[in-house]
């Protein structure tokens, strides 16, 4: 063997004993009690946690929006990750008009593979169907192992969002080769007028991003989205749900029996749209917006029940500098935070305060992620996966600052915030990569995860 | 006295009982038992039902659409209204890009005045905001009696469309004003969609009009309209409502308070889906169109238990030749079919069947559209209003055909439709200008309707 | 003519519309804008509301109950109905084990009639089977203008209760003879169950009755009528809902097209529980005691919407020794509160205020009980119909006291309570039998009425 | 190591991989690829499924009811559990009236310890309060290791129901103990309503025992007992839920976040109401009886969506002269039928056809019925619990016949239903009980599961 973790209370979706694992070639191979086995190191995890790793299937790395790029590139952003847990990234290309999937991909790849510090896989979102051709390269994209594609209903003038036919076109193809669609539910019409009307009123703060994009905004969105999956009965990947009333419709399908997943974030469970009435209110700024109590309730009800399927972080931070360009006009705020780096602490301290238990973190963080997403080797505690894994000290709480995260950036949404529990080991695929608040992994060992389609 | 109509059983909305009405200057003043009144003309309607006018608040007369006319002007259409116990008739003049709803809504009163057979108001469609100067112009168009604005969700590509944004604007500035904006919801991008894949795979009879705007295309557009009337809290009224699943969207919002009206035509209650399988099938074509066996059941049901509030006609004909166009390609076949000589026939038929009530077919084609639409003075048999009154004998059986309408096309989806009961006359303001299947009335006599705004 | 109304704002479930009432030999012969007819009394109703009389289908008149009888015997009890704008009463007999339907009916009918200052009919409380022969006496009870049988479902140790065999067994024997039952929806186990356990712990002020027979006592006992109705599709009335569970369970089967109405009584729109804090909290005690804040809102929402069909009063009260009884066990306190004369003043003063249409009220005290219970002459202001007839006016504000009230008891839960508007005469089929504060009527003129089934 | 299974697909309520599993003193103590130890007997299970065992959460053996006692003993009935993959079997002690809990399931313990062939735990069944005593021994019962109540809402005449009261005393209770209320939802007089008019009218087959039981006199019961555990917040347990309406009532309850659990039984989901038309009629007579399609579909609908918790047997056969007493009077027919050995081989069929997954049989039959009734050594293939476990092979296909069953009983409702795969080794904490088709273990082996209460 070539590394045994001993005596840890080992966390899975469902259950939680006490045991040790046994990795051999970056593999679990045995799962039991007082394993007497050969290993060349053997890690005593008593009195702490051995949970999966976690997947972050929503980030947004070294990527250009606002006429900058986002703070975080490959290395930074799969360090952080690592520090914070997560042994599996998912970054999201956004094609160029005209381009094709896999040219999109392999771009994104060869960029990433070199600095990966953890493994990693590509959604792609899809702007153009190039008079259809996009359409005729979805199996390939499959075969590379890209199993999901993102479209926008909103960022209309910026030229990525979709029409109606679009969409239904890419969940129809999608679904046929057995991919999954991914949506991100605004509607662009309605923030436009909004924004129209507030500017001309001189309501220029942060407060009025969240007026031009309140509830109802990403509720008109959320449910043409699962109308259209509904009417072609075509699996839906809703990203960043933050409204309840989209979150109602959408759990309403999934209970009827359509095959539709939610994602929410972290900053949705922790903050509301109270934030943008800070001060500092512009380095919140993401879109959806947080919303209200009432939606942030609806969230960790749906947490709590089983609704909500995932959740990732849809990291994407700016420098303040960048967003200071928006002082004195949200409009030119560059949208996106930080948190790929607090998921996990995030959601694993609401388990250790009793909010949720570890088994449903870890399923929402880990095991449903790599379910939905096809990752197969990925997820779960489980006798022949990938030894991903997080060894959680239950005692040891920790104040999040920008000081003591490992990302780029030079400040966080999540400053101050305490949480109780840390991470103190990652492995991924046997290897440690993080250990005690320092990043001991190597840029470039991470690798691609080819994704396998559902059949 | 003008006129005495004597023993005839009076159906109001809520009561059906016997009595005489007394009218004077084309105003009911009295209505009773016995009364021994004197009067220049008396009309004895023993064992017939005495009911107020019908309200068709949904009709296109000389429209120009898909490269033609529809085939009834003011005067046969109007004509045909008279002999159908229509008494005022809702016009829907279209605005032309760049032009005002006064200027566009009296082009169209000028048109109409001389040849009008019974009284007559207007809607009118915005499809241009003219950089917003149309939403100024809304106290205007209410002042001149036009309290009723609508916004196509379809024919993005004819340029009648509003997006979503526009459409929120409106509903906003009518409910500002004391109007209310009507809705054709249909999702354009999908019928495009499917349109563009069954001419690609040769598909190209009327059964295909069905299927490129089936339940789904339709629904879509309900919910969506009905989710911004909700976010605005700004009354709304759909009009020709076929689908089931819009409906019951939009049944929820009123009952949860919300000021929606929802409309429903008789061929969406007579004929489904199927009819688009006929050899003339393309006679049928109109937009939304006929939909399953599920949607008319649904219909009926709201039809019966309240939730449908008005039945207007959608009337649009066009020539057989003109539905000729499209007898191998269903997208040429201009949109609509006949229908305002057959509204009150039919429902109070389907009164003297017992499938509802007589008040409730009073309360649908009347009653109801009056109150929704702000016309005070019509709409009811009570004293002080006008007196637009049809009387029906519940024991004269009339097959429809092309050949005892009353209006200028030259074929009907009704055709061979049997209906149980039929007016025998129709009073406009106390002058008779049906009288037993003969138009007796003079072109020109009927009058604008100006509307009040709601309070 | 014997009386001319001339003038007046006529209100219906309707629609309102100034005009004269011409009533000749206790009918409405005529409705009409300015009638020249002789008659020997004419009323200038001017600026006053013209409405029918109300029809309070829920009163318990000498009435034994709690070791006392209820302190209005017929004679008081209409004559304070006469002076609320009451014109037509329903008592509820109930009968004692081993007699019959007629036989109970025909001895409170012979009490009734010498006292009666209004017209007066009769539900029938059923407690005995009498091994099934009460069944086999619907039909000669419908016979005898008795068409609604009531069932409790609580008072068990009372013997008052039926099971649900028993109830299921009259709701189908009601339905065959075009009768109707009503129901007192209440769960005896639970609250006696409450009773004992508040009993052993000492709590024993007038807050633990409501405590004993919260929220879910009551809803437990809707859901459970409502569910056995629909099991055998039969009519139901559901007397004083009080609770919003139960009343969203009731509406619900309504809309689904089940033959289901709904009665609430004012004292639960106007208190809440919180009354049985109150010093004087044992005055209040009736039941179902008044619910919370939620459930008030739930019932003013229904009234509001069109859910609730009637309101009524559950006239049953008490003098204050008896209410005293209870002064130190909730459990010895009379069950029952005044309210026959406060009905249409109320309810006309939340139309006066805005919160509901005056054709709203109208419906849910007049219109609809007539529709209900088979009192073709009763309810509308239409020709023909018995001239019942209450005048308005909207500008005298009365405070209400047991001074000014004409019953026989001695306080009222209503004092102190302010209207605005008031009734300042009330018409028995066309004879006045209150005029501005005064009864002016006379003991015995009252009629029975003899009530149709529905066919 | 004592024994070593080899290479099998080792399935849980989430996943499958395969793997080996190494046993000791009768706990899994290793699972694991290619494990090299050293054990006692090593069982090759490749190309087999590896399951933990099944739990019977519902039998009634040697129960004294209709006159007779049920045909399977607590040997008979232990020994065709382990023949069909059922580690533990849980049985249902009456309390006489006037006895206690603990005596009443001592009683029971001590006749079956003797016999038992697998593992074996106690509900009780509270029929008598004995004047609120057996309140006080909740906590006595729940130390014994019986951590849960059943209450029966039917068999009133028969001296087992409890009334509302006394349930929501036992409700509450329970719940202040750590215990769960079960539940046997129909209701008694419209039973007993329902018998007499089909006696009355000489209606005596066996197909009015469903028409005397049919939906909603289940699902009304149902409805209450949800309404009682929602209206004290205290854990339920309905039992063989049979019918749509009841089953939705307690899905909605569930999903808005109580504490309710749902069972149903494999002769719902595989026999409607039909069976009660055949000659035979008779066998398949239990309570409540099968139902309609309608109501099978929503059953399967929930096992598939994850509503349903647990799949039990509710088994009670009886002997075909037993049957025949009520050959000519379908109240004379002892209710019960055969199922204990048809379980897990039915649920698993079902998995092996595509209709579930057999994640979600091992879910069903194991996993949530130990987590739900406290029996943390069982119910999972976990590291440090009881080796209870079941070899399947998904190419052996049976036909069920009484003669191949291992029970006491003549004849069986499952005869010539035919199963795709099946068990072909029981292991009861490490020990083999069943092999091939023959029973292998020994009466008395089976040990006493004391339960644990929820913290």
């Amino acid at each position: 063997m070539d590394l045994l973790i001993k005596n840890g209370t080992i966390v899975t979706a469902k259950e939680s004993f006490v045991g040790d694992i046994a990795i051999k070639d970056g593999k679990i191979v045995c799962i039991g009690t007082d394993l007497f086995v050969d290993a060349k190191k053997v890690v005593n995890a008593f009195g702490k946690l051995v949970l999966p790793g976690a997947i972050d299937v929503h980030t947004h790395l070294a990527m250009p929006f606002g006429g900058t790029v986002s703070a975080d590139g490959y290395l930074s952003g799969t360090r952080a990750a690592a520090c914070g847990g997560v042994t599996t990234v998912f970054d999201y290309p956004i094609q160029r008009k005209g381009r094709g999937i896999v040219e999109t991909v392999q771009e994104r790849k060869d960029m990433c593979d070199p600095e990966a510090c953890v493994d990693y896989a590509f959604h792609c979102c899809i702007t153009d169907l190039n008079e259809g051709s996009i359409l005729d390269e979805f199996e390939a994209a499959v075969d590379f192992g890209v199993t999901s594609f993102k479209c926008f209903l909103v960022y209309k003038k910026e030229g990525m969002m979709v029409d109606d036919g679009t969409l239904v076109r890419i969940l129809k193809k999608a679904k046929d080769t057995g991919a999954i669609t991914n949506i991100h539910a605004e509607n662009p019409d309605v923030i436009d007028l909004n924004i129209s009307q507030f500017k001309a009123e001189g309501k220029t703060s942060a407060w009025y991003h969240y007026l031009s994009r309140p509830e109802y905004v990403e509720a008109e969105a959320d449910k043409r989205a699962v109308h259209w999956a509904k009417a072609v009965d075509a699996p839906l990947y809703i990203v960043h749900m933050a409204d309840k009333e989209g979150l109602e419709a959408a759990v309403a399908a999934k209970r009827e029996g359509y095959d539709i997943y939610i994602e929410t974030c972290p900053q949705y469970l922790e903050f509301t749209c109270d934030v943008y009435k800070r001060e500092d209110g512009r380095n919140f700024v993401c879109s959806p917006p947080m919303k209200n109590k009432e939606s942030q309730e609806a969230l960790w009800k749906a947490i709590m029940d089983g609704s909500i399927d995932t959740v990732a972080t849809d990291h994407c931070p700016f420098q303040s500098y960048e967003k200071d360009w928006g002082k004195d006009d949200f409009t030119k705020i560059p949208n996106g935070c930080a948190g790929i780096e607090n998921l996990y602490p995030y959601m694993l301290s609401k388990a250790n305060e009793g909010k949720i238990s570890f088994n449903r973190a870890v399923e929402l963080c880990a095991t449903n992620p790599a379910k939905i997403f096809g990752c197969s080797q990925k997820g779960s505690l489980t006798v022949g996966k990938d030894a991903d894994i997080v060894i959680y000290d239950i005692n040891k709480d920790v104040t999040i600052s920008v000081d003591n995260m490992h990302s780029d950036y030079d400040h966080t949404i999540w400053e101050g915030i305490k949480v109780k529990g840390y991470p103190v080991q990652t492995y991924v695929r046997g290897t440690l990569v993080y250990d005690e608040g320092e990043f001991v992994g190597t840029p470039g060992f991470g690798e691609y995860v080819k994704r396998e389609p559902k059949k």
